[in-house]
């Protein structure tokens, strides 16, 4: 293979790398809906809503092995170098854990179904929507974030994850209060905790993301340094 | 750069390549040992060793990030092609799958230290105990697998996973019961059914490192396809 590049040559490079982020991005919106979806579907009983998130994850699975093939193909043909080659490590990696988030939001979906027949207070599900709607915006603007470069939008992502945690926390303290009135409360709040749980793991999965955003822009690995050494990264010019 | 290959330059380049399957055996092995102590940490209530386990979760990071550059630099100056291409992205989604199992162990000794000081009933630990030598055993089995590029090892070691899955809604079970038994329980029972689910969550990533180890071998990828897709395709010639 030559390694002179003529202008189409190198056209069809240029668009080959910007397929795989906005298929990132696509595949990114999608992830994001079936979370709303699958928290709207348990909140409201929806046992319907329920069926169409988990039958819809193959579209997700789908775009995991599609995306990885791309990126594959590109590397194998293309021997990107430097800033390229850092983008298709991205979107390996952040194609991963929006499969992972996918797959959360199937469990949720299957949790919504088994909890369908049973009444349940109000509040836990306001707060475990709130959460929701927290997480799904976490991962909204690590997305965006990759959208645009932006390694300020990546690192004030990783920094809401802390109310993420929190709200973790108090609503497995609302659930226990509930299991500890009443006995019959303990097998639904079971499941419940592994809904949140699941919640607090994809603002995990979007703080990754924003750790491979930081990566991509700024060439340095910044996952396990701490918010301090990330900030001091984010910020250099 | 030239694409003729002095002798030198391609025995160098093998060793980097055996380089990165060795350090990702060692760092299976270094995460496999987390587990193990975290979970006999839980069960002794040692919460020495149940620091210990936290203390070196740093070593398991680093190893993450210092794999991941050493694939980044064979990716950009070695281009690697078929084969050396796939063990080279192969070992990038296997070092992730690590990194997560080894948080898991990290946090399974932080429930070790929470629990530390209350009576438990033995035979749940019994369980878990059990549960942990099966995802265990199984993260060890897909290790093998990949050292020995055994894609018939690495899918019995995706069948396995149905046994994890089933501990899981055992232990699930009998800890819904001490906690009808007693509201007393109910505290530490919610904070062992996330122990249990980090364990079945290590059953999975280390499915999907027998994933990443037939798609090694064969050049397929199997994710999302079912057993019998994945038998088949193992099963070729």
């Amino acid at each position: 293979m030559s390694h002179s590049i003529t202008p189409h040559t190198s056209r069809q490079y240029d668009w080959e790398l910007e397929d795989i982020r906005t298929r990132v991005l696509v595949m990114g919106r999608l992830v994001e809906q079936q979370i709303v979806e699958a928290v709207d579907a348990l909140v409201n009983k929806d046992v319907e809503k329920a069926k169409s998130v988990i039958n819809e994850d193959y579209e997700v699975d789908a775009m995991d092995v599609s995306i990885d093939e791309e990126c594959t193909q590109i590397l194998a043909c293309r021997q990107p170098a430097a800033g390229d080659l850092r983008l298709v490590i991205a979107v390996i990696k952040i194609v991963a854990d929006l499969e992972r988030i996918g797959d959360g939001a199937e469990r949720i979906a299957r949790a919504a179904i088994s909890l369908s027949d049973r009444e349940k207070p109000a509040n836990v599900f306001e707060s475990i929507k709130s959460m929701a709607n927290c997480a799904a915006g976490m991962l909204r603007d690590s997305l965006d974030a990759f959208a645009h470069m932006d390694t300020e939008a990546a690192f004030s992502v990783v920094m809401q994850d802390t109310q993420v945690d929190a709200q973790h926390e108090n609503i497995l303290r609302q659930l226990i209060t509930y299991m500890m009135e009443d006995p019959r409360n303990i097998s639904w709040a079971v499941e419940l905790t592994l809904v949140v749980r699941i919640l607090e793991r994809i603002g995990d999965h979007a703080c990754n993301i924003c750790e491979h955003v930081i990566y991509l822009v700024k060439g340095r690995d910044v996952r396990h340094i701490g918010l301090e050494g990330m900030e001091q990264i984010v910020r250099e010019k």
